[in-house]
């Protein structure tokens, strides 16, 4: 399966933050929306990063309380960011989050950000896709057998 | 499989917090492990709740920042929790995630908590099931036709 089909499969609505927005703001979007990172973007859809719940706990456990307040998503994102297209396959997209031990993979069209991808959305279709072989094989076997 | 096999295979290492931890001693603990969610354990390991990334997220977004530094893991945690048992099978314990979407699952035996499943790692393990069930029942398809 392609990025593309499994973004339009899954109806995702794509959720992103400005570099701007406070801590509490992208806290908020992460919280209301039930999504563990989104992509931090400029004018509309130009990605200059990604931040996770992740990142949200590691400034929460390392900064002066006192300073959270001025902190800006674009002081606690990630900005080195692996990403994907919309004609790769979910395979692949899963194997570059499996060997950079990634949660989250944007998947990036021309200039634009697209969609997310979770390591947790590509395991679960992989699984699917595997139980539905396993169904088919076994259905073989007993065709075979009369 | 069973939890306890698989508990014993992943080679968790448990991580646990007290009901009286600042939010930051509990941030802390879950960035420097690595995991997404804790039990919350008085007395050593009688658990009275869990908290997890998405509960401090949601307490980030929602409090006063100023009062962030009085809030205890006790007012954050959730304290219904549905549990699983070391002799239970992985997939009762991944199908309790899956109908009440949650995304961690703490092991009890007894009155200790001695583990903590994770909705990812039980679909990992199941996807690498599935995964050998297939390459099983594609080489007996092989060795059937010669």
């Amino acid at each position: 399966m392609q990025v593309a089909d499994f973004l339009r499969q899954s109806h995702q609505k794509l959720v992103t933050c400005l570099p701007d927005d406070t801590l509490q703001v992208v806290a908020n979007a992460m919280y209301a929306h039930g999504i563990g990172a989104m992509p931090v973007c400029e004018a509309g859809t130009r990605m200059v990063g990604i931040i996770s719940e992740r990142d949200l706990v590691r400034v929460f456990a390392r900064s002066d309380l006192s300073e959270l307040q001025y902190l800006r998503a674009r002081d606690v994102m990630t900005s080195r960011v692996m990403t994907c297209r919309p004609h790769d396959s979910m395979q692949a997209a899963q194997e570059i989050m499996h060997a950079q031990h990634f949660r989250h993979l944007p998947v990036i069209d021309g200039s634009k950000v697209v969609g997310m991808l979770s390591l947790r959305d590509t395991l679960a279709l992989r699984l699917i896709e595997s139980e539905q072989e396993v169904n088919l094989l076994r259905d073989l076997a007993v065709t075979a057998r009369h």
